[in-house]
């Protein structure tokens, strides 16, 4: 049996047409099976498009859909067919492996912890997120679940962060490194001080390497990148602002002249090339981790090509077991002095 | 009476060479006196290579230097003939209006905070720094004074912010937002939570106009950007590290093929046009504000222009009266019922 993951088809600005075009192109790409979830004259609508012969589309037909602007929590509990829940509930039957949403983050969120419910050990699920850096991409959590944390959540995401890298980063003995305002031990608010103190104590299991600062998000010499969901989410978007910004100042300039004007053309390629990677799209998301099924949420502007990443993001988490082997690897932690 | 500023001649990683050539720039275009603190001999052998005619230069002799990798605190009570501390008490003393320190910020923010005391009413000072954006500079503020913050403090910083981007960098009525995770009510972290009803409890007074999130630091849209030090950190360093990122992989691109070097050549002068920009040897430092004082703090990799505007700042500050103006704005915030 082909691995069969579910998709949200209403979540998001361009659903259902971009979902139902990056579900179809992973089906074919990547050999798994994919159920739709949504308005089923609208997603048959969309896939009458294309050409589904030999493929596995499902369909799971809802009319409820959870808005981008609503509260989760009151969502939630007034809309129990929304698409989102729908396909969580298709995770926790057992009917899919895995599944990807596009639409409201913190619905997502909800949905797949009250459908999923935790892994055994785990507190808290975390977002872990895939940065572009000047080397190879590395994982940084949290991306914005947890607002407030303890040391001990501060943990599991190292935990959670390691197994993230190595399974679906490809790092060998991948490096933890505690998010702070300076690189010397005593640096830091009080979360950051206990918490460097508690990951020093498992200095050689997690491979901790001790407090870096913003400036090395990018480097790829730091692979895994803990911190509480507040300045996750916060250095997210920092660095999503500072691009945009790098580019409108680039876009000016171009336009400034008609010999920038001309430069601006013949260096089209050159930016393609670096906007290659750089792009988010690419990337796929950031999974859920530390919840009892794979669970991947994307940009809510998100369209096929980020979509299929997507799903090819969720597949690989079910083939190797991220799930399983963070158990393992919690386990282990509890038993180890280091 | 030209205004005098006190400069620690020997901060930072090019002092003296680098502060005494600033401070020769800065003493012929402002036209105001400068006393440099340091090695005399050191100090006079840089000198020499100006011309210093007509400009008022003093120098205050002093062996001891804190360096950047000390602690602060130990530093300060071993060293209390230290460049830094004699280069406060210049300003305690009333000789100099205000000072400019490129060393270690930690130092130079506890010898300013001991050695001026706090403004009435103030209960932390703030490190105010000015970000470039797509229109014109912001102020973010706490850059990494505090690291663990009350709402009281985020509102204190709110008001010092606000004159600083009236009476600094020339905004009428400047606009205050809260940097958060999300822009509606609600969102956030328990700080962040308080310090918005807080903040909204004196919405038309501070002309707060509610959550902003790290994407809206570089648009130049919110003039005014609260947060405490730990996140305004981990922002300064994350955009710092998003820009290397970029001006890496561009200059890798353009090492890519021949074609690529060529337009790479050709681009160079739209690149500086960028890079003027975003640079922050322009901004001059920031300003340590709720001090009874004017104290800049300026990068320890600051070399002469970046001096030349940090002494340009303090005497700005001087001049507007910053502090005069933070201490009645704090009256009347007391006073004001929105």
């Amino acid at each position: 049996m082909p691995i069969k993951i579910a998709v949200d088809a209403m979540g998001g600005d361009y659903a259902p047409l971009e979902i139902v075009k990056g579900a179809v192109e992973a089906a074919k790409e990547y050999n798994i099976s994919i159920q739709l979830i949504g308005n089923e004259v609208q997603i048959k609508e969309e896939l009458a498009k294309y050409d589904t012969k030999g493929i596995d589309i499902g369909i799971t037909h809802t009319d409820e859909v959870i808005e981008m602007g609503e509260s989760p929590a009151k969502a939630l509990r007034a809309k129990k067919r929304a698409s989102i829940v729908l396909t969580v509930e298709s995770v926790a039957k057992g009917e899919s492996q895995g599944l990807v949403a596009a639409g409201s983050t913190g619905a997502a969120m909800a949905a797949s912890l009250f459908g999923l419910g935790r892994l055994p050990g785990i507190k808290r699920p975390v977002i872990c997120c895939t940065m572009p850096t000047t080397k190879k991409p590395v994982a940084m959590l949290d991306g914005g679940a947890n607002s407030d944390c303890e040391p001990e959540m501060l943990y599991e995401f190292a935990i959670m962060g390691r197994i993230f890298a190595q399974l679906i980063l490809g790092y060998n003995n991948p490096k933890v490194g505690l998010m702070n305002i300076g690189e010397e031990e005593g640096k830091g608010n009080e979360l950051a001080k206990s918490t460097f103190n508690l990951l020093n104590s498992k200095k050689e299991f997690l491979n901790f390497i001790g407090n870096i600062e913003g400036r090395d998000v990018f480097t790829g010499d730091c692979q895994v990148i803990v911190c509480d969901g507040f300045v996750g989410n916060v250095i997210l978007k920092t660095a999503e602002g500072a691009l945009t910004m790098v580019s409108k100042m680039l876009k000016q300039e171009y336009k400034s002249s008609l010999y920038n004007k001309i430069i601006g053309l013949l260096s089209k390629k050159i930016f393609s090339g670096f906007k290659k990677r750089i792009d988010y799209e690419k990337i796929g998301g950031a999974l859920l981790l530390g919840v009892k099924g794979v669970s991947v949420i994307t940009h809510g502007s998100s369209k096929a090509y980020a979509i299929k990443n997507a799903i090819r993001v969720a597949k690989e988490a079910v083939e190797k077991e991220v799930n399983d082997k963070i158990v393992e690897m919690y386990e282990k932690s509890m038993k180890t002095v280091d």
